[in-house]
């Protein structure tokens, strides 16, 4: 198996990078400039014609979708446990998690970054707004879920929804209210998956400085 | 295995109900009426706390998402081969389209018909038009992928991305540009999966007449 991985630091090709570190395989990480408008050249374009990241070349394919890369390497390293096994009693919990962050946060997060861009400028503030809304709410629902006695979204350990998750609450850092402000449990959940090895390696790699625990 | 689903004629919980029929298992089906508000009763409420349909109870525990049931159902079911199998060639190709699926187009169906409700009403109009663009370049991007020799979306035959699919165009009948208008292979595409047994009962079972093949 093999697997080239293009990113963007902090971008949702994080949390493809950061499972890659769990999992412990090898991979090659190519770094793609946002800034500098590298996802338009045409050479990555043939890699992935919507102009994004991640794309993640797997045996020679280029593959998109944070969220299907994430359970698409969850199933071809089952052994890394980052997701319950088909057929658990757990699993059905995975993928409503893994589906609920993809289409309900996903969206939200590009509609309060993007609403500029991919639509009118003139109706930005009303996209964002009700972007906002719907990531607090989400916010809030994660913080229900975890101050149920839950330490993880799914199956009582890390999976795949988790490093989604985390990623997609990185980004609320410089919102109005960040994730890590009012909610009591999706904060401690935030510092207790920000202290994994794999995710310390991930911001070192992609040379993020912000966002980290206070005592790493 | 015992299935109960919870659904609405025409809603998102359509996919579940016809994959049910596909894969020919028995289920029971309950309606909720939204038009009397059942969904914000107590009693359902406790089942699916958002107050939307598809609720499917899997052997007793109350699941819900539509895209995560359709990949749930499709495993418990290999047999039907309404998913590629894991580790074949096509298995990443359909995880993105049902990501893809569910994290663009359904969370703008959702904006173009609940703008004004979900979010500050005064909104609603930029929110809708951003749901436009967003479902058109959705429909021009599958549209694009069924021109190139493609009858399904992934793996060339019938997979729960098609079922998804379907249901989702189906509710651009009433937009401006109508799925079914316009992008010439999604329209055969429509077409021809409107002509399957299970869908045609479907709409039998929810009563639907609107949005049928003219010959059925």
């Amino acid at each position: 198996m093999s697997y080239v991985l293009y990113y963007s630091p902090g971008a949702a090709s994080m949390a493809v990078h950061w499972m890659l570190l769990e999992i412990g395989v090898p991979f090659e990480a190519r770094l793609v400039d946002i800034d500098t408008g590298q996802q338009h050249d045409p050479e990555y374009l043939r890699l992935n014609p919507a102009g994004r990241v991640p794309t993640l070349i797997v045996d020679g394919e280029p593959r998109h979708e944070s969220a299907a890369l994430l359970m698409l390497l969850a199933e071809r390293h089952a052994d890394a446990g980052l997701a319950p096994a088909p057929g658990s009693a757990a699993r059905a919990e995975w993928l409503e998690w893994m589906i609920y962050l993809a289409n309900t946060l996903l969206p939200a997060m590009r509609d309060w970054f993007y609403a500029g861009s991919d639509g009118d400028p003139a109706g930005a503030q009303a996209v964002r707004a009700l972007a906002r809304r719907r990531i607090e709410h989400a916010c809030a629902r994660l913080d229900t879920h975890l101050a149920d006695g839950h330490a993880y979204l799914a199956g009582g350990k890390l999976s795949t929804a988790d490093l989604l998750a985390l990623v997609l609450m990185r980004w609320t850092r410089n919102m109005p209210r960040p994730a890590t402000e009012g909610w009591p449990h999706l904060a401690s959940y935030i510092r207790r998956l920000r202290a994994r090895r794999a995710f310390i390696e991930v911001n070192e790699r992609e040379k993020l400085t912000e966002w980290r625990n206070d005592d790493q």
